[in-house]
């Protein structure tokens, strides 16, 4: 017998305990799953969604109605084909697409509870994503896939629940997040906090802070790209005509481009949950437990396959040589590919042939192995 | 006798025409000079300042009580000597230090430009330096130095004036704004006009937009540092405690020092300035000149010294590479150094010895040639 399951909801029935030390009460993850179950449950893929992502990651997306974000390699006949494996997609803790996060209503009072909601961390997510794949019956995941914060989700499966996962695929990301990186992420957050309209998190009733997030947006797509490519997709093309309008309005093309990405994101994403998101991020740092890198994956049996990408200044290839290196040294079975692009840190959602061809040889090879 | 002048303002008369084809009226640029003309005026070093520069190149700045930017490398007995050299450094157009700007009175109304200043471009800047100069009543200058914007100017300068000046000395900069140096000028400027306090540039009598300049600063900042300094200065060092705090306030050192970037910054600039002085950067583009760069430098007699930094994300060695080969195709006089060091663009700031020696080199021979 197959469990078929679509859209659903895993409510916790009992207080979720976090690493702040709060807990929250009717805990709630949304989830999206893909393809069948098998009879053995030997096929489940979990994939992990980055910063601005959701549950949706193959097919639709039913609020936006454009393709999942990784439509691209997951669906029927694709890398990840869902002829063959059962793919489950959870939206984080903290975010806004269906999982308890600051815009939900508080059990109790029925406000929502803005900057009330506690602060997370991606250890906090990952708990409940197992929670989430223990109440669909799976004692093994065939892997755990995941790009940029998804990635982050992989390593801490990896480190925290190595007996519950075949393989680990992270993916343009690092065991700990870089001072840089805090840094524009804290840019961001203060972009956030410095709208009036924010209203310390109470704006759910009202104006949201659309100028600030929408900052915080652009601030964050130009770290998704490369120089090169920025140079080559706009270069300095005008916008509307070849002189210069000598005023503030939109002159060059990138800056239009970088517009539109603040304010499209805006109709889709909560403030908030963009700070407490972010937030999860600057805390992650694997290395920081008792004992380093070394110990966290010490006598692991997980197959790893790192993936990262040359012109990714966001999540360096020398970040995930660190990882490699440690698990190396403790014997363990890591596959590791450096994809040349100059597409930048977004080229994991991209069509990259190389990186799509030796994932596929990745999970074949894993298939063949696992027996499935 | 020898020219004395200190701290000063040069009115213009005349309607000062600008590349917009609008006019500004009782134009006013303020400038400081250090040292003394000599006889035969040809120991005169225009100094030029970069986005949030002025015109206290040297010496203390009045305004902050602090030491004037360069103060590391201009004074007497330092790289560009006081004692040698007569010193000019003028706050830029459309600048807050005393030359006019959109913070300055309207001539007949009295009340404050805000966004009824024209749009200026570095063009517009470097022809009223060219004024100040002539006003001085130095036929030729012995050299024309400044890095990233002040970079642009002294490139203007060799472009449009080279019977001029005798040196060019462009550092840390380019020939032309990238892409993604705009794109990170457009988020400063939306961060700002995203800023109700903002008010379409009408805030002098109120409230300035004091979060929005913050954030602008902040994401201008990161690009001034490389993300092996932030990594080596900062790390992932918590701020107060051993612990993560839980909530938005400042948890790691990289946050507060960006914080501490930003709020003394709007205590110094003006949020419309920050506006005017990162669209003429954006506009700059001596490639786009009819013949392009080759035509723009063809026979000129300036004789230049380019300076690089390894880690500079921001102005990358390889735009410097493109001005030289265009000028060593037409034969001209040409030293370039690319200066090792991790502590990207803002390296030309700070102490950097072989930066230091090298553009003392430079200077020693030119002493000689011109027999000052």
């Amino acid at each position: 017998m197959k469990l078929k399951i679509e859209s659903e909801v895993l409510k916790f029935k009992k207080l979720v305990r976090l690493d702040s030390g709060k807990r929250i009460n009717s805990c709630e993850i949304a989830f999206k799953t893909y393809g069948n179950l098998n009879k053995n449950k030997t096929n489940a893929i979990l994939v992990c969604h980055a910063l601005s992502g959701d549950q949706y990651c193959a097919g639709m997306n039913p609020h936006t109605n454009k393709k999942g974000w990784w439509n691209v390699l997951i669906g029927p006949g694709k890398v990840i084909d869902t002829n063959i494996f059962f793919v489950i997609c959870s939206n984080v803790l903290g975010g806004c697409m269906g999982s308890t996060g600051p815009s939900s209503l508080k059990p109790k009072t029925k406000t929502r509870y803005g900057l009330q909601f506690p602060v997370i961390t991606i250890s906090d997510m990952v708990r409940l994503q197992e929670k989430l794949i223990t109440y669909l019956g799976i004692k093994k995941l065939f892997a755990v896939i995941g790009g940029s914060m998804g990635g982050m989700q992989v390593l801490e499966w990896a480190a925290k629940f190595n007996n519950k996962i075949n393989a680990a695929i992270p993916i343009a990301t690092s065991y700990r997040h870089s001072a840089q990186n805090i840094a524009f992420h804290e840019i961001g957050r203060q972009a956030i906090m410095a709208d009036p309209f924010w209203n310390r998190g109470n704006y759910y009733k009202k104006k949201i802070p659309k100028g600030g997030l929408s900052v915080a947006r652009m601030i964050a797509h130009i770290t998704y790209l490369s120089e090169t490519a920025l140079q080559r997709k706009f270069g300095r093309n005008l916008q509307n005509s070849d002189f210069f309008s000598f005023d503030f309005d939109t002159d060059f093309q990138i800056e239009s481009y970088l517009k539109h990405q603040g304010s499209s994101f805006v109709e889709r994403f909560d403030a908030n949950s963009y700070l407490y998101i972010t937030k999860a991020m600057d805390y992650f740092d694997l290395s920081a437990n008792k004992g380093g890198l070394a110990k966290v994956f010490k006598n692991t049996n997980v197959k790893f396959c790192f993936f990262t990408f040359t012109s990714d200044w966001l999540f360096p290839t020398s970040e995930t040589k660190t990882i490699i290196k440690s698990l190396n040294s403790s014997n363990s079975m890591v596959s590791f590919v450096e994809v040349k692009t100059d597409k930048g840190h977004d080229a994991f959602l991209l069509d990259e042939p190389e990186f799509h061809a030796t994932l596929k040889g990745f999970i074949e090879g894993q298939i063949t192995q696992q027996k499935i």
